[in-house]
Order: C-alpha cells, then structure tokens, then sequence
C-alpha cells in the first residue's frame, strides 16, 4: 500500500546520508550517517528483547555516558550484529570509534544501530570502508539515508513536521526501517529522530517516551520483536526556538507524535506482504491496558488476519481473540463495527456486526463491501468503562510466507 | 504429516456413530454421538475463552448436574453455536433434550459439542433429524465418529490403550478434532475420552486435569484459541476394574496420558497447511512456567514458523521469541541445539547451533541437512535451572494462510 505523499525538510544543522558500502547485493543502498555539526541532547527507545544486539547494548551506554552531547548515528544492514557475543560487542565499539574519527568526536557522541540477520559478524573490512565513505559526503539526502537501512522494507520511509512556535520555528524530521518482527510495548524498528529545537535531557527523554507510547507501540505486523529495536532523538538546538512553557512542550509533542505516526503507519503500510491497512479500536474497556491488551491481540492473530487477507467479513474471529486476551469482560454488553477509512467519520462506527452477545441483523454483502477495502476500521466496543486503545496492523498473505520462509537464501 | 498406525479399541458398553446430517456439504459425515449403556462418572475441561460458546456453557452446566451419570456426547460439525446469545444457548439447551428423548435419559445426562463457523445458528431442523438418525444406528464405528467431527482436519484421529491391571483388564479410547485455532493453555479442540475402567467423580477430574496439562496444552498450531475447546472424560465401569492403589491410579494416568498425547500430536501432524512436527524442548529454567512461557512463545511465532517452512536454520528468529517472552533469564548461558526426529536418542540434542550467547561453531549445511526433515527437535537450554517444557508445534506455510483466508467460502 502506498504512503500519503509526504515533504522532507532538512534541518538545521543536520546532515542525512546514505551510500552502498558492497553489504547488499547489487548496487542498494545499505549504510547511513546521520550527523549534526553541533552537540545533541538525545534521548533512546530500546529493546525489551533479552536477547539484546551488541549495538543496542553499545548505544544505551553512550547514551548514559554523553546524553547531552551526542553527534551521530551510524547505521548499517543486513547484519544484526546479535547473537554474536564478546566479538559483536567489540565490533559495535569499533564502528563508534571509527564515525567517532571521522567526526572528530569521541566514540560515546556516536549511537549504532544495525539490521538484518541475527548470528552473523560485521564484515568489518566493509564497514570501515562504508564510514569513511560517508564521511566524506557534504550533501545531505534524507531519503538516500531512509533507503539505506532498510532490510524487507520496499519503500523508504521520512516524515517532517515544521512547527510555528511563539518563540520561532523550528523542524522535526525522521526516517524509519521496519517491514517485519514489528510488535507491541517495544521500541520497536529502527528509528531516528532529530530536531533543531533546543531541549533539555528531561524534556527529550520525556517526549520521545511519550510519543513512542502513542506511535512505534500501536503497531503489529506479525507480533514478534525484533533485538534490535532501537528508536533515538537528537536536538541539535540550531533553531535557538526553546520548550519554554507547558503549552511549548505539548505543542513540540503533538509535531513529534505526529511525525512519529505517519512512521509508524508507513511501516504497517509496508508490512511483509501487507495488503490492507487494519485499525483496532477498542474502546469501553475498564482501563487503557485492558484495551491495549486486548487490541494487540486481535491485532497479532492469525486467524483474524488471514480473514482479513480473504476479504472475509469473520468478526467471529475477532471476538474469540479478545476474548483469550486475558482480560475480563461481559461479552452481552460487546459489539463490533466495521467502516472503510482509516479514522471514523464523524464518529460513525459503520456497519455493526455483532451486538448484545449475538450476530447483528446485517447483510453479508453489506460487510464485504467493506473488507474488501484497502483501508478498514474496526471498533470494538466492551461496553464497561471508558477506556480505549488504538493498534495499527496489515493483513497475513501468501506473500508474507514467501518473505519470511525465503529471507535468509 | 501421516499419522502412525494404530489399532482402535471399542470400549465395553460405549457406542461411537457418525452420520451425515447434511450440514456439510456433498455427502461427508457431520455429526456423531458417543453413548454409554450406563451411567458415567464424567470430568471436562472447557475453553478459557471470554466468548464460550453455548454448547460449552451447557455442557459445563450438565457435568456440574449429573457428572457421575452422564451418558452421551452430542456432536455436530460446521456451526460452533457461538456468538449466537440466548437463541443459540437454547439451541444447544434443544440439542441435548432431543438426544436425551432418544436415548430415554435426561437432558442433563448429555454434553453437547458443536464446531465451524462462529456467528451463525444451528438449524435445527438437520440436528433433529441427525439426532433421530444416530439413535437408530446399532453398530459402533469410532472412526466414524472421529471423522464427523472435523472441520478443517484432513484425516480423523482416534487413539486407543488397552491396559492390564492387577485386578483385570479395562480400555481407553479417545476421538479428536481440531486443525487450527489450537493455542495454549486452554482445554484446546474437541476431544471425547472413554473408559471401562471404575473411576470415582474426584479421580475422574484429576486424571483429566493432569492429562491436558502433558498432552492438549502442550500443542500450537497458529496461537489462536478456540470459543469451543472442550474435552471430556467418560467412564461407564463395565470392566469392573477399579483404581484401587495410588499405583493403579499412576497407571490409568498414563495410560489416558499415552491416548492425548497421541490425539494431541496428531492435530499438530494434521495443522492447517502442515509440513513438519516440530518439538520445542526448554530445559534449564528456574521454573517449569518459565520453561513453559518460553517454548510456547516460540512455537506461536510466525518468525520462527515461516522460517521452519523454508528450511531456515534460522536460531536467531528462536532465541529473538524466547528473549521477548517475558521470563527472566542470562542469555550468556543459553544454548541451542537440532536433532532430527521427535525425541532424543539417548539425550543426544543434536548439532549445537548457538552458546555461550553467540553463534556455535558448526556448518551450515549440517543445519540445513536437520532442518529438511519432516521432524525437527529444538533444545533450548538457559542454564539456569533444572525445570523442562515440551512444546509441540508445526510450520507455518502459504497452505495456512489459503486454508485460512477462504474458510468461510
């Protein structure tokens, strides 16, 4: 399915590159540098996987170590660089060394990330090559560097955001890798995003926290999590624009869930043989966790999505998988509608299937008319309180076997 | 995946009958009744899914009635009588009082079975009349009744023991169905167990309870868990053999353990789109749930599925859904091995493809030479304990998603 067609804007003080560093096959694209020609206070989204990539583990610890004054993010693919020990340890280290000589910078200023297949070592000999090569661009491509990390990805994907504050303005740009292994309450995907407002430590952790939460965790392809997840933000401050007020900061988060979303969207959108565009809207749950539980449910089950897949109107289906989310719930005071679009049009939930505990009068035709379109949305009302969870997710199809039975030949 | 052969026991004063009813289409059998010439003490574990569908809420009413005088099992095929509120409750309430008016006994004697598509109503009209019919047949097929069951189920699975006690002879036989939407925890599919064997009420449930704790929930096919799973237990005492010594219990329980592993494997043998047993061993945990989280979690990955389709030695996609089961545990001290087959020859894990938090040193197309075969054995070691898990699971194919997306069609 194909992304809204969206504006890259550069910003201040950022540079964005990506190049072919001999990783993939063919001539793609497969390394990238984002760098900022001033210090940065960052701020990361990590894995919860305990099997945690070498580079996940070296990026935390910079980010403790120079949080307020981080440059780089270095990024290569096809190897995850996990499940690799002492050695893959070492060789995350080495490739923050060897930006952090490019930049003339020390190693900690410089956050690593890495995809593509787990157990394997960096090709180190590549990797070097790679850095110094991207060194020595002056140019800056934000979707030549989007391009460069993807694995399964088939389209690049940035959003941006300018933001008209009291005190001036200031940008938001990011790009985002990610097709498949998406799953719920993690990092989630790699991801990078950087501004050239001025915030504190606080402040940046804070935001990305919160943003994360409503954008990267909303999302389910196939309800595995990769080792790798990794989400950062830098705020190089080059717009001189500052988070003054209460109304300041809402108005930086609101721009930074929005670029955050059209991200995480654009990966549901690119999911691993994604047909359709799905919304899980629970809602009249007792509390947000049990809609967010049962959401990610439905979200992640086969049935329902190899329905979907087979434009089969099965509410059946989703029903039985909030009802084995293990939250309780009266299934007579539940009803499930189903509309075209990816919101609700003044509220109208559409075609309602299932109520009272029972089927709904409805036509068949009347459902499939719906399913059969690229983009639904399903509400799933409880009917006992007032909480409500939103997940994004893709259909299962032949081509999503193909992908994932294939991905290492 | 074929089963293995087995010879199929009839049990003294039980009758097992299939018939087609014309709930299918063409002339396939649709529905079964399972009868006793006497009262049998009963015991059941019913599905822990929020939406239960009618069939299991009145046959969970019935076992609380008259469960040490049940006589009959009522089974039909194609409708599951769920989702269908107090209409569909008392279709079920009408299903077991017309098999009770042919069989001269009470309603509350019956428990009531149905399976297929959720959401829509028994007709009634068929089920009487299939009723009708079943009561007049005299002669006991149980593969009959095995194969009127089934729903997406490719071949019908029965499994008989007979066993030799010291105070005589008595027999166990067990009829199965279920392809997909077999998940964890739960009492899982349709499952009916009878015996000649005396058996007081509390021995009944026990032996039952701990039976689905080693056989149908040690099983996943895609994750999903069904709104009708439901297993029971009958035993008539015709054989006049009773459990007299903890030793005679210890041998009933594993003897009826021996008839549900073997149903419970061949669902899996017979999964949607199946094309591989795969046996999912997590040993060293601090605590069997540990154990029990962890293999569960990777036999419902659809990473680690796909991968097992392509004949992908993929470790890392194992480990990456042990990681995120949400157990506690040092991933420095795993390891990972394969073995061709579906159990261990004396202990031997096979080629190890993963310690010490890092890729082992082996070559690949040893790997891939274990992964090809139709069985595959995966030891994951955390070295952190002396509990143990096994999870049975299969691959995940194109067929699933084929047989899935156009089920209702």
């Amino acid at each position: 399915m194909p992304n809204p067609e969206t504006t890259i804007l550069n910003v201040k003080g950022f540079k964005a590159v990506g190049i072919h560093a001999g990783l993939k096959k063919e001539q793609k694209l497969d390394m990238a540098l984002i760098v900022s020609n001033a210090n940065c206070v960052s701020a990361g989204v990590f894995t919860q996987n305990r099997l945690k990539a070498a580079p996940v583990t070296v990026s935390e610890e910079h980010l403790q170590i120079a949080g307020n004054r981080m440059r780089a993010v270095i990024v290569n693919t096809t190897c995850a660089n996990a499940g690799t020990g002492a050695v893959g340890l070492e060789n995350a280290r080495i490739m923050a060394r060897l930006t952090a000589q490019q930049l003339n910078c020390e190693p900690e200023q410089v956050f690593v990330m890495s995809t593509g297949v787990i157990g394997s070592h960096l090709p180190m000999a590549k990797i070097d090559a790679g850095i110094q090569e991207l060194a020595t661009r002056s140019d800056s491509d934000w979707k030549a560097a989007a391009t460069a990390i993807m694995t399964t990805d088939t389209r690049p994907k940035v959003a941006s955001v300018k933001v008209f504050s009291p005190h001036g303005e200031y940008t938001i740009t990011g790009i985002t890798k990610g097709a498949g292994m998406i799953a719920p309450n993690m990092a989630t995907m790699l991801g990078v995003l950087v501004t050239d407002a001025v915030l504190t430590s606080e402040q940046a952790q804070q935001l990305l926290s919160k943003t994360a939460t409503v954008s990267y965790n909303r999302i389910v392809v196939d309800g595995d999590t990769s080792t790798n997840d990794c989400v950062v933000l830098l705020a190089n401050g080059s717009s001189g624009v500052s988070l003054r007020s209460d109304g300041d900061v809402l108005q930086f988060q609101q721009a930074l869930n929005a670029v955050a979303i059209q991200l995480a969207q654009a990966v549901v959108r690119d999911g691993e043989g994604a047909t359709k565009f799905i919304t899980i809207d629970v809602r009249g749950a007792k509390t947000e966790a049990d809609a967010d539980q049962i959401a990610h449910t439905i979200a992640s089950s086969a049935l329902v999505k190899t329905a979907f897949y087979g434009n089969d109107a099965n509410w059946g289906r989703i029903i039985a998988a909030a009802g084995r989310a293990g939250v309780e719930f009266d299934i007579s005071n539940t009803s499930l509608a189903m509309a075209v679009g990816e919101s609700l049009v003044d509220g109208d939930r559409g075609l309602i299937l299932f109520e009272n505990g029972t089927k709904a009068r409805y036509n068949e035709s009347d459902a499939t008319a719906i399913i059969k379109q690229d983009s639904v949305y399903v509400t799933l009302d409880l009917g006992s309180g007032d909480a409500q969870a939103i997940v994004w997710t893709c259909d299962l199809s032949h081509e999503y076997v193909s992908v994932n039975a294939d991905y290492r030949s």
